[in-house]
């Protein structure tokens, strides 16, 4: 079995409104960072998983975003996976 | 001025408990995915930035992470920049 490191980026789909990212566009504003637009706010997940191969693995993560970590009603998510 | 786009992760420190990656998982082995270990939660962040060239625009979102979207006590962040 090989470990591989999972990073997951679990994001509002482009279609709904983020007020938690609205809500810092207008805070940036108020700091004098001006220049900053269009700030959305998901989450960020990093996990460990021991699989055969690589391919196993991708799965795996993905069953795991399907059936927890992501909604996909709202939500929308990547993954990308390394070998340690 | 261009135009940039930013990736931001901002993570609890590996010191700092995390409670929400701890229930994950849990709930991880209760659904069958007894592979996946060490899962921690934290935030993604995309923003959109204009700037005068890449270097400004580095120091721009590094201002914003440092004074409102990372607390740094108990947060890491990293981020990348790439022109849109």
């Amino acid at each position: 079995m090989k470990k591989f490191q999972a990073e997951i980026d679990v994001m509002p789909k482009k279609e709904i409104l983020d007020p938690q990212g609205k809500a810092v566009t207008g805070s940036m504003k108020n700091l004098g960072l001006t220049e900053i637009q269009n700030v959305r706010i998901g989450k960020h997940i990093s996990l460990e998983i021991e699989a055969a191969d690589e391919e196993t693995a991708n799965i795996k993560v993905d069953t795991a975003c399907k059936s927890l970590l992501a909604n996909l009603i709202m939500e929308s998510y990547t993954f990308s996976i390394k070998a340690v």
